[in-house]
């Protein structure tokens, strides 16, 4: 099988990435611009790593109550090893853990204007992906600090214009304030950067698996025994035994 | 089930890490020193931060023939989602790809002279994990490299003259010039930031991510068909059909 | 959290299934009915349990050079666990490698007629899962062995008709002749049986899972090397290294 | 890459286990016998095959509480496919879930007496896999079922037997009734079939799929949101936020 690649190459001792030595990376030491490189094949401005960068630390944790967390925690307890636990901790990122932002991503570098998107998801009786918070009911203040330093660092608002046009057309369309969540905002911005939508869940991992290596850590450090759920958390619906 | 843990909370509609503010990490955007401040609950310092960096890119791809990348695409090409596929590049790292840092970062941290840990692997006829290399046969730039930027940084130079130390020891017991390979240097690096050898999947996988991400969406961009084995690669050698 | 389930309960040093103690289902000793037994929470006739047997039989094994089996050697010779290099197999398995049987089991078990199926699929231009072999172009026999062993077992024929009934439409509305193949057979045969097409997947990894397992072994017992790709089945596409 | 295999073979248009008509298999409709002759590559016997279906049945499920379980139903709670959500429960079982099988095995099938066996744990004061149960202080009634069943189904008694001195053994050492648990009965039937002691965690995984696809099944059929742990579950012990 054949198997091609723009990525990477070998030649004469030095490895390559998408023909630049990985040795110039390593020496340059710039995590965020090197993360773009590799995936977008071509060089962020200084500005731009620095977006990317608040993104990723935006998305690194969301307590041990996520199924990221106890689910890496649980596999790690029964005596695997860390890779496989952190592999299962991702596994359990979905559509409906951290999902949105693939999602938003999605109709944002879509064709279609505010309206018919609105239009659409109300037609559909579907939540808007990237609007809305149970906490945050008029504003939320991630949002608000990750647009603030996308002004501050003078990036292009293409993206970030159409969803907040998009906040604007949910209110004319439903009367309720549903503003952009973080999840939203870290899709305009991934699309601002020219990332496809597709990396969504992608972007969500590189930026929790800090967090998830962080919770696999503290498992393997002060936990003994493997988890298991409390008897009195358990109800037993089903037929009488006989 | 009770579930402890020191590595979040949430206050009055702030989340913070480790008693840090969340929007204040962001607000700094530097990723290297909130996957330190995560994963050891103290801050490091511009230069430590600097190192990790470093590290985390000279472990960012390693060619499409890697089990990480080329596992990860073929879970992809079969219509999985992408965080499935980056799982299964995760599983894929193991003992024998990714694995030696571990091992390295154990036995510089352990409390053994350089003589007892080389006398220790020749009795076991095992290869000292971290050492030689089938190409760089005296000297792994690589490592070269990651020394002269630690010098540069002003870093603590422990477990890095350690790891010299244990090189120095490996070709007195065995006449062979086994030079310390970019593996060993992680590892003594990774030592040298504070961090415990069991991390030492967790960081490659950190360093790896990108590159895995970077496959998986190649594969999605250009790929048709799902990945099957050429016949011509496969030999049968089992009992003849009847 | 609050954990409801109806599948197994313990009372007073005894084991439950739905209702009926494990150690009856172990004495009884019939693999096939208690998988029935223990997904749908009622019994199998003796003849309902030998048709499943006979279609996870059917799925066992495809060879070496599907994803399922490489992938799962792959993570096994990089010095993981047996748990991780099944888990990656299964992970491995998607809407295009075993995918079939739940999709055509879906439009089975829905209220569309063939007519509207068949055109829908035109429609879409869209192959219509179950149907077509690139090997068998006019009678799939895995398919004709399975509906003569359910007419040998004297099964109800509703789902089985009806995917007949599919096969003449798609010849009366294309001209072209694509005979149900044996995902199709086995997607008609789980709906007769009364499973959710959502199982479809669920299944084909039941079936498929002892085929896995020898796969890992053998490259367990066999293999030295961890897997790696040859450079002559690797092709640069990138840009030029500088 | 030359990828050898003894499994499978194509040949004039039909597919063959280890030289065996696959058709000719699905005609049997033998799970257990296929599940046998797939990995060992020769028949077995009637008596063997119905031994191998009560052990697997044995391990069918473990209720709710245990990671396979909650892993995976975790895991597609959040949106993923049942194919993700299988392959998290599969990862997590592990050494202290699921893993006794595998050491108790291993011990069975080494050359060490019972004597030797049992000296060796209690010098490293570790618990000997497959012997003593929390509930079952004096006999585990699921290994005496299995054992009768052994004898009824008159197979040989090799590794029954020296499960039961290596159990003798621990008495006449430690003093106390550390019965012979239905994991070291498994073990012990294992060996006896004639399968590796590496097989372990793969025997008890094939006998818990269904299992953990029930409640795969059950989680997307009855639950609506992804699952989060309780805040009241959750306790905070890291430093106060600032």
């Amino acid at each position: 099988m054949k198997w091609k690649t723009a990525i990477s190459s070998y030649k004469d001792g030095e490895f390559y990435i998408r023909g630049v030595r990985l040795a110039k990376l390593v020496d340059d030491a710039n995590l965020a611009e090197t993360i773009f490189f590799i995936l977008q094949g071509k060089q962020a401005s200084k500005n731009q790593a620095k977006m990317l960068e608040a993104i990723l630390i935006s998305m690194v944790e969301h307590g041990i109550e996520v199924p990221s967390a106890f689910v890496a925690r649980s596999v790690v307890s029964t005596g695997n090893s860390q890779n496989a636990a952190i592999a299962a901790g991702i596994l359990a990122i979905g559509d409906m853990h951290g999902g949105a932002i693939e999602k938003a991503a999605f109709y944002f570098q879509s064709a279609d204007s505010p309206q018919v998107i609105v239009e659409r998801s109300i037609q559909r009786k579907e939540r808007l992906p990237g609007y809305g918070h149970k906490v945050y009911k008029t504003e939320d203040h991630r949002t608000t600090a990750l647009f603030k330093k996308s002004q501050e660092l003078k990036l292009s608002m293409k993206y970030l214009n159409r969803a907040r046009e998009i906040e604007s057309e949910l209110f004319r369309q439903t009367g309720k304030v549903l503003p952009l969540n973080v999840d939203g905002a870290v899709a305009a911005i991934i699309s601002e950067l020219g990332f496809n939508w597709r990396l969504g869940k992608a972007f969500f991992i590189l930026g929790r698996l800090p967090g998830i290596i962080a919770h696999v850590e503290e498992e393997c450090k002060n936990e003994k025994s493997y988890r298991r759920l409390d008897s009195e958390d358990v109800e037993y619906v089903g037929p009488t035994a006989i």
